[in-house]
């Protein structure tokens, strides 16, 4: 037999990346909460159908497919959107309109490792359902904008590149282009900044337009919000509702933002980060057709949202100085303990594993050494548990002794004493581990 | 194309249910990092080697097996401990010994989907690895305690039956029960209380030893620790570090309990239900050859842990006076806001929504109606979504109505004073829903 090792693709979190991760996860539940989202979550594994229905879309040909012992075809999911219209879909009468739901889980697809990519990979989903009007588009961006905000980022390291897929509808129109070629051109425009122009330009040329013409139109910026037509009342609109909030300076109109989804209908927007390599950070847009496919018409729910997944943004925290230095502080308290218990004298275990036990019901993170050690190796444990305070039990117990480990101060105190004493050496310093881990 | 549905065996978590997941979480969570444990993942997918490694074990024919695109043979995790035994093994030269450990994720197992039971399950996880002593057993066992007595469980519906493995040993011995039968006379014991003894009777004969013996042994008690084998006086010092936590009342020795898993090699618990159908809540022990059996002998790391699902645990807090009200008050917090923004006269909706962002910023948790809406509409919303203080922006702007919702009292104030007296209402009720929600 040999050493097991762990599959190509999926992580393992040692507890320091755990706790990386569960930052990033703090941060997208305290936005969204604050934004007035709810939690819910959908199950690991779907009918490999709910995924086919956006059958021709990439995440189809990445699917972790397997069949169960009946037979039946079932995949791990490769997002969180269509269970979420599966299950709003089936239960939408319970809820009062619109739903402000978000979700944090992991998500699988079938694609080659590289950087950023992985094939198992978290992601945090915020939707609005049952409200046609772009205000939920606004209030989407804005949660958008508010998670960027507390994770650290300067406002100059990212944009909101904002779009909706109707735009394009006049141009294509003006260009006499075939409406059945909308769902081709969308994918040209999708591509347009990755692929060389002699690849784009047949294409377009092929469907009736130009890449001049693409260019002309996209340099048009926010003139385009002064066409008549619904797309560009939108977003005009859009525009007064976060400027009335402040935040259309996080902004930036882009019409070659399509998104890759089959199923947008309106909206697009992406985080976009403007200094590490110019890569989408968040994604999403208003899909209003979706609950209606997945429940076979019974339920007609529009639509928008939007997910940002971990592994860039993990990338960028650790890049940019103000994110990171609110990553560490996050793993200054997440990581550390509030006291350990020094045991200077073997025959005072029982007494000191009983402070133990009064430290934690306290709700003090506190720890000790399980076995016998020398008084100095148990200061390097408690130094290395990150502990605040050594609560040193020894032959002059019931007399103890606290230690600030920061300060290097001492006070003597008693069993009855201990919690206010190891409390009042904590707030001396910077508060409790265990509320904030 | 038919309406799809959710795979048999696998949750949807509504919002109410996702909640209600998340106050189990965040006990587990508090209890783990009071007792000095660090949080961990593993991943989804393992080669399914991993769990073959434990052949013979009930939960390899459990497994969610699947090829992958190069016809590897992957799975579900089925449970973590062969992963963390993984983890544990591939980098224990980095780590300080012992490591505490802890996790709460999802597992998989492919059984009928019935009461305590689904395909899908959460479990948390709590080992200690590289320490021998029974010290680590007996904090494992504390931190099961913690964890029951944090849900909310009074002291007498539930108990730690408590065992060894090893307990039998001198039994077999005693009784000229061959060595290699062990394994199967455990089988055997670990199913005495579910099986007729029509059905044991005979198994436990054709071991060469006698239900009345295995009987008259059980009914020992706690004098079975005053026997002279390794795993009695084990089991007597566990006590004794227990007492002095004031814990041991929470015990039951119980020879019985041997645990199912084909992994374990000494003491053995399981946290057990005395109320409601008597069931196992959580269960673990000592499972010191895992590391080396994963690491095919490179490195031997001695190991401990336990586990608790979150289905039987969560029927029982909802059934369980004392328990259900601690959910309960998670609950009004985890799914209620601070504020609702009333806006009575849309002409002020750009100012209103000005102060939305200002609320969001100061981490109040907001929400306000999309779109226009009645303002007596706007109040069901307010009340609907359990929010505490309504602030009503309308002609008189900027004067601004704060309502405290519960006390159906009510001040103005101005939106530089905004923050200040909708946390002032906040405070005179009870606290703030952000921090702990």
């Amino acid at each position: 037999m040999s050493r097991i090792k762990s599959v190509k693709g999926f992580r393992d979190f040692y507890p320091h990346e755990c706790a990386v991760r569960n930052h990033v996860f703090g941060t997208w539940r305290q936005a969204a909460r604050r934004c007035g989202f709810v939690e819910y979550e959908v199950p690991m594994v779907e009918s490999t159908d709910l995924y086919r229905r956006k059958s021709g879309d990439e995440i189809t040909r990445q699917l972790f497919c397997f069949e169960d012992k009946r037979g039946r075809e079932l995949s791990l999911r490769p997002e969180i959107t269509p269970s979420l219209a599966r299950m709003a879909a089936a239960r939408q009468r319970d809820f009062r309109k619109p739903l402000k739901w978000f979700e944090i889980g992991n998500c699988f697809r079938y694609e080659e490792p590289q950087r950023g990519r992985t094939r198992e990979f978290y992601q945090f989903n915020a939707d609005i359902l049952g409200e046609t009007d772009v205000a939920a588009d606004a209030e989407l961006i804005a949660l958008a904008i508010a998670t960027m905000v507390d994770l650290g980022f300067p406002d100059d390291a990212w944009t909101v590149r904002l779009s909706d897929r109707r735009l394009w509808d006049g141009f294509l129109r003006a260009q006499g282009v075939d409406a059945g070629h909308t769902a081709a051109f969308l994918q040209v425009i999708d591509k347009l900044e990755r692929v060389p122009a002699e690849v784009s330009e047949p294409q377009l040329q092929a469907l009736g337009t130009s890449l001049e013409a693409v260019r002309e139109f996209m340099g048009r910026g926010e003139s385009l919000l002064d066409a008549s037509d619904d797309s560009a009342a939108d977003l005009a609109r859009l525009r007064q509702l976060l400027d009335a909030r402040g935040l259309w300076k996080h902004v930036t109109l882009d019409a070659g933002i399509v998104r890759g989804l089959a199923y947008y209908t309106g909206v697009v927007f992406e985080v976009f980060d403007l200094v590490h390599g110019m890569r989408a950070v968040a994604g999403g847009g208003r899909y209003d057709g979706l609950c209606a496919l997945v429940s076979d018409g019974a339920v007609d729910l529009p639509a928008a949202g939007f997910a940002m997944g971990d592994v860039v943004i993990t990338d960028l925290i650790q890049a940019t100085p103000a994110a990171n230095a609110r990553l560490t502080a996050h793993l200054a308290t997440a990581l550390a303990l509030d006291a350990w218990v020094v045991i200077a004298d073997e025959a005072r275990r029982g007494a000191a594993l009983a402070l133990v036990e009064t430290l934690r019901n306290a709700g003090l993170a506190t720890d000790y050494s399980l076995v016998a050690a020398k008084v100095g190796r148990q200061f390097q444990s408690a130094e290395h548990a990150q502990a605040r305070a050594a609560v040193v039990v020894g032959g002059e117990y019931p007399s103890i002794t606290v230690k600030d480990l920061g300060r290097r101060s001492q006070q003597e105190t008693t069993p009855e004493n201990l919690v206010a004493t190891v409390r009042a050496v904590l707030a001396s310093t910077d508060g409790f581990h265990v509320a904030g881990g």
